[in-house]
């Protein structure tokens, strides 16, 4: 199965797009199918029984082609983010395999729509990609095995955790670069994880140029470890969102550094469940805004 | 203006209090005042006229003796912490004076009450103690300057960041230390900033024994800069909460170590605010558990 949330009826703050109305959808082939009653997939996972509800939606339909999507969950209560955890990755960053995973936050602002243009702040000039596998959270894990975790998990999403390099390298702790209002574009559909070979392709891409690529199944800490893990902490709740690390081939780790420029078009994709497709747009001068 | 969130029912699950009813309220002198309408004091900031609102209130009263407290915003979009910021701890934990605020994130579940009971967790054995100013954001800041900054900050409250040192030094990021569930007591009171002076005492005791003494204007990076600094990356919303760092005395920077154990009282206070009063008791084994 696969599910979205559609905005229905959109405003603009400040540049950025927000979402006024918006509707939980399954998606069946080239239309999305409301799924009543449910304004996101947040709050339809918050229903023990979201898988019925939605496999049974019959609500009105819209084409898939240019609909205005939102992330796949708008407003989740946490979202935790792993660095390190591809094997390529952590090479090209000089680093040893971990025998814990390194988790760092970012919060629901950060999020963004899967095919948003993101903004490009001034105060960083060093703008960098990372695509990710994302796993949604469907029922409420505390303490759960990693034998169990499964069953905690509704299925998975790409993210691009769009990271403002000099804001993270300021200090010791990655949040203040990775936390950005609006910079992380997620979705664009929640596929269950029937749908997910277990050695997808992870790619990203900038004005058609491949820039990583990957397999999911390179992954250190995989899916189940990780909501177990983090559920030793802290509970998870349906909706909430763990960002599981990215590939090789990052812009900071190329000679010479190579980052994100006003006008590009990112791409990032995981096969099996489709792409973000994002416009890089640099920020308009306070002096000169609105 | 003194104003808290009051637990009006409570109930608990896994041995945790848990708040099923609150109201917000303000304290005239031993007594507090129901602000009707407003379950917490993140609804009630979420209004621009709050000051007024609050000041109004004539609602039922409670006695402060003996009252339930929750944590004063008990769930904000989000809390942000400060590391390394009064002289005096950057210089027991062996570092130099910094130019950037270090930030971290903590969640929503990771909060308790002012006066609840703190699991120490079987998983770690070093626990320790972080007294600390939180300001308390009263209107949505995005982009402001540290001149403005002081009109967002709705008042100042007392949180203990209460630090699980084996999983915070696991990996470079802090985070896995710092997020474990209802770990962080928060309260007892809002203070808006008249009632605060700029030099007032923070102080830690456990069983009476004196542990972290400093005064908040030992700090590195103060409330309106920090506000300004994190509204350039994020938008600031009424209840979010910024925890401002701790002062020297922690327990890990002692020789040898010094952690809190089972049935031990921690007091954190800050002069003009109030004290957080809270038990360690160590996690019941799993497989003695309910």
């Amino acid at each position: 199965m696969r599910l979205a949330t559609l905005r229905t009826t959109s405003g603009a703050t400040a540049g950025r797009t927000v979402a006024v109305s918006t509707v939980a959808v399954r998606q069946d082939g080239d239309a999305f199918v409301e799924i009543d009653g449910y304004a996101d997939l947040g709050q339809l996972f918050a229903r023990p029984d979201w898988r019925g509800i939605a496999a049974a939606a019959e609500g009105a339909k819209h084409p898939i082609d240019g609909a205005d999507l939102a992330p796949v969950v708008p407003n989740p209560s946490k979202v935790l983010c792993v660095g390190l955890n591809y094997a390529s990755h952590i090479t090209e960053m000089g680093r040893d395999l971990p025998e814990y995973p390194t988790l760092f936050a970012k919060f629901a602002e950060t999020l963004t729509g899967p095919y948003d243009d993101v903004e490009l702040p001034e105060a960083d000039p060093a703008i960098d990609w990372e695509a990710e596998l994302t796993v949604v959270i469907g029922r409420t894990a505390r303490r759960v095995s990693e034998a169990e975790a499964g069953q905690y998990i509704a299925g998975y999403t790409v993210a691009n955790d769009i990271s403002m390099r000099t804001y993270q390298f300021r200090t010791k702790e990655w949040l203040q670069g990775k936390m950005w209002e609006a910079s992380t574009p997620v979705g664009p559909v929640v596929v269950t994880p029937d749908e997910l070979a277990k050695d997808a392709a992870i790619t990203t891409e900038i004005d058609g140029q491949q820039m990583q690529v990957g397999s999911i199944g390179d992954l250190v800490h995989g899916p189940e470890f990780l909501v177990s893990y983090i559920s030793q902490i802290i509970t998870l709740n349906p909706g909430d969102l763990i960002l599981t690390g990215t590939t090789g081939g990052v812009g900071r780790a190329r000679t010479p550094e190579v980052y994100i420029t006003d006008g590009q078009t990112v791409k990032t994709r995981i096969e099996g469940i489709g792409e973000l497709v994002n416009v890089a747009r640099a920020q308009v001068p306070a002096a000169l805004g609105v």
